[in-house]
């Protein structure tokens, strides 16, 4: 019992260095060669945790998965369904960048470029969560709209790919650019699209102009 | 004088075979020897070429840039400066993702995504171009404000980025997720937010009605 709970320790702590270095480096290069010397282990050793590279890149993505349900999901559903919610999952999103909680941005960006053209279960898996992610916005989006909320005009699935398109100009801004104003950038157009899209019922947002920019 | 020419012509088909392949599998697996093989050159020969995977990746990041300069950027540049042209550019831009002149989908963004964190040359090469591309959006803009056709209160670095935001978003759903619908996404979002920020002084824009999105 205390064993199988070791196990349960040792095999967290792997996938939580994997999944940092993949944010860095990529999934492609998380061989169990390159982490049994990172982490001084014997390569038999990390095959009894992942039987293959496959798997551990699966593990990877759901290890992945979970961190961004936790800093970002969870905290937003703190704040009431409809527009409160919406804005709140897109202010914790653009923390958890600002935060830089993996050290290479945002993990799940990273591995959608990197394995868009390899067909396979990783690259479904990927797209499997971004297709959730996507739905989850435009489930708030249409939950803020049956709230009167926004107006009835707006389609859920376009203000979903509207919002997260912010997002990852965000992330591709701070990542290649080193642009430190690209969070603010997004939290501005995203802010400016919300108040276009509330009602006179809709929550009180914050105003637009409190995202400060400064001229580069 | 004629070796030369065709040394120039067999240097300008390696890179555009090479051009293609990066697109679909990264720069990084761009090496003489992949090369060597797929085109059943000699090593050495293609080596006489280029002296390095490096400066293949260079290379290759410059003809890339051709590419886009001859597809969107010179295309755009037949309609008058202002907002007319920054419509044009986002036109021709969504345009060239939807021709698949490349096969992997925009090549900048996969190799931005694939160098972001890989500190060096190329990484260096890939984000001159990407701030080069973002400032030709940010003058666009401003030019647009100087002639008076979108309002004097927007900022152009704000604009260019949420236009620049837009495509990837196109570039992400329809590469990750197979989306067909991305580009037309895109397209609607674009030109809401033009329609937006023109002034009555502004030249005519296509009718965000006109971007057909069927129902998933």
């Amino acid at each position: 019992m205390a064993e199988t709970e070791k196990g349960k320790r040792t095999r967290e702590a792997i996938l939580s260095f994997a999944t940092n270095l993949a944010s860095v480096e990529g999934l492609e290069g998380l061989t169990i060669g390159r982490l049994a010397t990172e982490l001084e282990m014997s390569k038999s050793g990390l095959f009894r945790h992942f039987g293959s590279k496959e798997e551990l890149q699966l593990a990877v993505v759901d290890t992945a998965r979970q961190v961004f349900v936790d800093e970002v999901v969870t905290p937003a559903r703190q704040s009431p369904s409809g527009l409160a919610r919406l804005w709140a999952l897109c202010d914790a999103w653009l923390n958890y960048v600002e935060r830089e909680v993996f050290p290479g941005g945002c993990f799940f960006m990273a591995a959608a470029a990197e394995f868009d053209n390899r067909p396979g279960p990783v690259r479904d898996d990927i797209a499997r969560n971004m297709q959730e992610w996507l739905g989850y916005l435009e489930h708030a989006a249409r939950r803020a709209q049956e709230k009167g909320e926004i107006t009835p005009e707006a389609d859920p699935a376009q203000i979903a790919f509207e919002l997260h398109a912010f997002y990852l100009g965000a992330n591709w801004a701070e990542q290649l650019l080193g642009d430190k104003q690209a969070t603010a950038r997004a939290r501005k157009a995203i802010l400016h699209r919300l108040h276009e899209l509330a009602t006179e019922m809709a929550p009180p947002l914050p105003p637009v102009s409190a995202q400060i920019i400064q001229d580069s």
